[in-house]
């Protein structure tokens, strides 16, 4: 054949496919998948409804509709530049809940019907040190994460959209009966201090501080009193008191009543923080028994990062930087919490009111975890 | 009897005693040990001869006669005053080897002419958790440091002398036929740097960073690449290059060469910092693997405490201040070290030359430690 009839038929061909993939997704050109939802659309304006494509189902792929997506605070660091670098549209959100709708014929973890959850990764190189122990949040090329990764010739878009399509391997397994509205945040704020205290190993007796308790701060207290930690909240509203003391904090400490912060030196073998803006480290590190460590959590904008004196690391007093977990800690966070029945307090709302619940978050308006219902997205 | 007959046979009684103690000890008042060394008398002034008592010997005390006491950083520190706090007259010396001259009654561990060490502590609470776990330096109470420390109405005096006194359980057994001139310098630069290597469980294959390549950092060294370990060396100077790899080393960083210092980003699994003075922390943790440590080895003066940007601490990696190690532990180190053959190197002088041996510690013109030879203290 001539060269522009094969190119002719290269066409044809791929028009079938592409019609073939349409059919099964639902209204694709190509096999991409159609989706909607809520983005950013620069750094200053309100988020808006946004309509977009994603890639085909690939053979290792499944397609997940979205039934719930929480809204971490990190969602709003992104959508807002705090951190830099934020490719617009922005449509945040990796916090996710979904049921299986389509999968890839290499597909063996799902099966369409399943429930199936999404958190902060949606793929990773696979190949180098940290991937192959499981911990793709270190992949040594730079996980995809689930919204504002390079992506094709695009970058990725997160849960706060009708759908999704990942690999299988970075999907988590979410049994049918667990109570999906609340299995949402797990994903980010539940493995993010899930990992941290297993990484050190908490058990029956240790003392744990959990400073900033709010979306992970309360996850965290949580994990480290089912763990057997002894476990006190610092925060800076007296608002939270009596959750934390009926969530079975030993003690509550507001932390702008200078008085309850002394004698609290050498009190704590762990020492997780959650504070999401710059503080003074070294009173928390002082807080830290011989051999102790404090976990930094959240990523605080880029003018806000903290510094320390190394003065502040001395009787082996460790610190660093945990960031969320691998799939396998993920999922084995997804089935410690469900069958402790460990869960996030969380506030339901309709996508409609999702500019209202960031403003609310920045305001220190939301006691825990707002989570967007996605059958309010028509 | 009547009262005041009491108190004449009392002081009668006393009298005797210390005229007793006197005969054992060789020449003190009332059971009190004479000794001379030499002494910081302020933060300015050379040291010079300067004889003192110490006290009697009790039920599970030693007296050592010192043969080798090493020169520490430390030492120069304290004498010059750079932490603040120091007690004159001081006699410096905390890398102590002598042969036991007396013991108590209730002793067990050392007879007389055995050899013993002394480190960097003489005493500690004994009751407190780090005590009993064998951690003395961590004494919640503070522990005895072999000189400066209060100890009765005065202060302790270290090794810089013809002799020293001190709890049995604090001395540790040294084999007669060990090269005592280079085991001394093991009981502070041997422990503080054989410790973190254990605590951080340095395996084969492991990459290890040592920067500073002096009295600690050359002990560093060895203990690593007995371990097991890949071992970089960075140093200010390209005079050591030869020594750090003839001691096994595979690979010497002169940080003055700018080109040297690039392409070792997330290259070791620890790394050692012997640095003395102030430096910028980040660029050495930038250097370390997701899930590595650096650990902060000697103390900088109080001008020079280096400081950190949290931003350094991604990937879990994380930083501490090490200081010396336990009894147990020391006792460990020097069993290894003689077992393996790990020494210092060691320039051995007579104490009439200490404050030139001063200066050129200051100059960096000693390449690893001086000893002094006790012998030379007539």
């Amino acid at each position: 054949m001539k060269k522009s009839a094969l190119n002719f038929l290269a066409v044809f061909i791929l028009t079938l496919l592409g019609f073939y993939s349409h059919a099964q997704t639902g209204g694709s050109y190509a096999g991409h998948v159609h989706s909607k939802g809520y983005a950013g659309m620069d750094a200053k304006s309100d988020l808006v409804l946004y309509e977009f494509e994603r890639r085909a189902v690939g053979d290792d792929d499944i397609l997940i509709d979205v039934l719930y997506s929480g809204i971490c605070h990190s969602d709003i660091h992104t959508v807002k530049g705090d951190w830099g670098g934020t490719p617009y549209p922005c449509v945040p959100g990796h916090e996710i809940v979904g049921r299986v709708s389509q999968v890839g014929k290499d597909v063996h973890k799902f099966k369409v019907g399943d429930i199936a959850g999404v958190g902060c990764m949606v793929n990773s190189c696979g190949e180098c040190e940290y991937c192959k122990a499981g911990e793709e949040q270190y992949c040594a090329k730079g996980a995809t994460y689930t919204y504002g990764s390079g992506e094709g010739d695009g970058y990725t878009k997160g849960g706060y959209s009708n759908n999704i399509v990942l690999k299988e391997s970075f999907a988590l397994k979410v049994p049918d009966n667990a109570p999906l509205d609340k299995v949402a945040p797990l994903l980010c704020a539940g493995i993010t201090t899930y990992s941290p205290l297993r990484y050190n190993h908490v058990k029956k007796g240790d003392k744990v501080a959990v400073a900033g308790f709010g979306g992970l701060g309360h996850m965290a207290v949580q994990y480290a009193i089912a763990m057997g930690a002894e476990v006190t909240v610092f925060d800076i509203t007296e608002d939270k008191r009596q959750v934390a003391l009926d969530m079975g904090a030993v003690k509550y400490v507001n932390t702008k009543n200078e008085s309850e912060m002394q004698g609290l030196n050498n009190s704590f073998n762990l020492l997780i923080s959650t504070i999401p803006f710059s503080f003074k480290v070294e009173p928390y590190m002082a807080m830290l028994k011989v051999d102790g460590t404090m976990v930094l959590l959240g990523v605080p904008p880029r003018d806000q990062v903290p510094s320390l004196s190394t003065n502040a690391l001395w009787g082996r007093r460790k610190i660093y930087y945990s960031l969320i977990g691998g799939i396998p800690e993920t999922q084995e966070m997804l089935d410690y919490s469900i069958k402790n029945n460990i869960y996030p307090k969380v506030e339901v709302i309709p996508i409609q009111q999702i500019n209202e619940a960031y403003k609310n978050v920045l305001d220190g308006k939301v006691q825990f975890r707002y989570v967007i219902d996605m059958a309010s997205l028509k």
